[in-house]
């Protein structure tokens, strides 16, 4: 067997790389709870059925499915069957949206609506792997369910400031639009039924210019005629004031795009009102590729780093799908692993997020460690992390392994100290070492 | 599409199960903590190679593997390949350990040993679902790699009790024994290559009986006369230092099986010095399924539930597969799922593990949300948690909503309120409604 290896876009993590984390982890748990969100898990695994369709193709493309086994799998093999579907009834989750849908709809007797929660698990995608982007990525969820009201977007752009203030990241910007403008805006150029080809072209415009969503456009079918008249959108520029303006004139036809003007007027009005509004930028080129959004949406983007840190948006009636009809749901999600990429690239990590051992005892044989061990369990209980190096092995070695922990204190307890009932303490901080009862020293910790 | 389910064997968690789960996880996270152990994770998928063979033929059939895309899939399908391994290269995690040794190697240049690493993450086992046993199901490990000192038999035995104990897990036995042990009455009956299959049918003695164990043993291929000399052993018992002596002379003959003695006896030495000699069981029927154990095993059970609900043991050597040789190691195993049904079926989680909200605001409509907004950004920023309803619904909705998040605080603000400058505040807990300044009630919290 060659060297190990572990699937490609799949990491491990050490443990400094986890304390970093989980450092992040509790930031957006904290501000979720915070706001009365309630964590839920659901399976890595679901029914293939549940998530085919529901992301697009791409999106069924770059699922994993599991391989069925034993019968069901020599049952296709006899049948000569040919699809990949015949050979898989389980994915791994693709995103948390789409099986929090179907976990809504299926616990619907045991919540109360509107039901709010917040989900941190890792969702697997087949993605070409690069930069920031991974085939196995943790998301932090956090949606409202069973709410119509826009309240739940300006509570949700509140959690965006919240939690990226309290992890210092540079100059971010919450790009926001609304799903129902962009489908105005298809209605007025008369491609209503190429909306979602428009927006997943227009989504592009930042990685291939102008020039190229111009020419995709045209060879997705939509008109020359329809191509032109969509320029002054697709160059929208000036502030957001002057860009709702615009953008009112244009959809004076389309009673869906002025709708979204308005629900994005009524969520900017309660923004300001925070001092929130800097934090904003109405990007009316932003699309975000899932199928299921219907309103509002966001992605955030922030100083130096390419790509989105978090996205979200509006997705009523995603629910439907599953059986359980005009349940209004807004979300967003932050992208844990990019959010570390930042952080760690701009040392931005508080000094106290790895702890390191507070207390080594060095191990002078089996006499001194059956002495220890019961003073290892007194610094248990009073919850102080301490260990013994777990063989008497060469001092150097020793203490060159309390170095790797970052431990505080450095004690030695050999024949002497037992005989003296005194043990011997270093503090590993300022270099002083005294001998001290350990009653005593344990009290000063 | 008819009612979403999950598939068979997995679940979901609400919010109340998450509190339960937490509370768990928790408490065996400070323990490992306290004991210097460092948190690490490693991707829910492996290259397939790296699992197949080190759990045995039952682990390769239950393993979940991932579907082959695109043109791979395509290939094998015009090959005509007829294998499920000709279909798959990737599979869903079947335990924590194969995969950690395959990381103790692959990182081995970023970690100092002795590496004491935990790890809270699910794994994946398309076992026959049932109670207490999940196709998807969280291990809560804790293993040394880098060591052969016995000291960390001790430590992790001091891990069992002070978990088991925070957590009130009425009247445990951690059970005991070691492979050696077990090789060493192999060898002594004279059947030194059977030794996994006559491990596997001995652990088979509380499920099936004696006499089906026997008649598994023949049907194996045992000698007549070996499984009659296996007899005392099988039916052995006692007290631990009774045991030890029948065990003593019946390995006379065996070098490995008297170490195994030697290595038992060690360990419960330190044991009785820490008075912990009382929750263990020697336990010479106890065998552990999986392949890669070679000293000590642990399986810890509690009155009223059937089956395990933790395991462990060293497993030496491990790493050699993966091209590292010499490695001592040695963990042990939380099963949360099982201890959160023990917990729940004695009604032993704490009554603060489910947190209620602290704080909720009453939506009277736009103008007092805008006003209540601006105080939950305070309440917030000292970490207390509290929401407004998302929309002016009937008091009575509201009200019941409070209610489900178990509001402790239900606050009051109209049009009056907004011009008195007062809120009014209702705590839940006792009836007592107060007309107060935001301040003061910000203050009192």
């Amino acid at each position: 067997m060659g060297k190990p290896s572990i699937p490609k876009g799949t990491r491990d993590f050490l443990p400094k790389q986890m304390a970093g984390r989980n450092y992040i982890f509790n930031v957006v748990k904290r501000v979720f709870k915070n706001h009365g969100f309630l964590q839920i898990e659901t399976p890595a695994i679901e029914n293939l059925n549940t998530l085919t369709g529901k992301y697009g193709e791409e999106g069924d493309q770059l699922m994993f499915k599991i391989l069925n086994r034993g019968d069901k799998f020599k049952r296709a093999i006899n049948d000569g069957l040919q699809k990949e579907t015949d050979f898989s009834e389980l994915a791994l989750k693709y995103d948390q949206t789409v099986p929090f849908a179907r976990f809504v709809v299926q616990n619907q007797n045991e919540i109360t609506f509107p039901f709010k929660r917040y989900q941190i698990q890792p969702v697997w995608r087949a993605d070409r792997p690069g930069k920031g982007r991974y085939r196995e990525f943790y998301q932090c969820d956090v949606d409202v369910v069973g709410s119509d009201s826009l309240l739940c977007e300006v509570e949700l752009i509140q959690i965006y400031n919240e939690v990226l203030s309290a992890l210092s990241i540079p100059n971010y910007t919450i790009k926001i639009n609304n799903r129902k403008i962009l489908f105005g805006i298809a209605e007025v150029i008369g491609e209503e039924d190429k909306i979602i080809d428009i927006t997943i072209t227009i989504d592009k415009l930042d990685k291939i210019g102008l020039e190229k969503v111009n020419e995709e456009l045209l060879s997705k079918g939509v008109a020359s005629d329809a191509v032109a008249k969509l320029q002054p959108i697709i160059k929208l520029s000036g502030s957001t004031f002057e860009k709702i303006n615009i953008l009112k004139q244009f959809l004076s036809e389309s009673q869906t795009g002025l709708k979204g003007i308005e629900e994005l007027e009524f969520v900017l009005d309660f923004i300001k009102k925070m001092n929130l509004e800097k934090s904003l930028d109405l990007d009316v080129t932003l699309a975000r590729g899932l199928n299921y959004y219907t309103g509002i949406i966001f992605e955030v983007v922030c100083e130096g780093f390419k790509g989105s840190i978090c996205g979200g948006g509006r997705y009523d009636g995603l629910t439907d799908q599953f059986g359980l009809k005009g349940m209004g749901a807004v979300g967003i999600s932050f992208g844990a692993d990019r959010i570390y990429d930042v952080l760690l690239e701009k040392d931005l990590f508080p000094e106290d997020a790895m702890q390191g051992l507070q207390v080594f005892f060095v191990n002078f044989g089996q006499r001194e460690a059956s002495y220890i061990f019961p003073l290892l369990s007194k610094l248990h209980k009073k919850n102080i992390s301490s260990e013994i190096y777990p063989s008497s092995a060469k001092m150097k070695k020793q203490m060159s392994y309390a170095d790797s922990k970052g431990a505080r204190y450095v004690v030695l307890v050999g024949s002497n100290e037992i005989e003296s009932g005194l043990i011997s303490v270093k503090d590993m901080k300022n270099g002083i070492q005294e001998e001290i009862r350990f009653e005593d020293f344990l009290n000063k910790l």
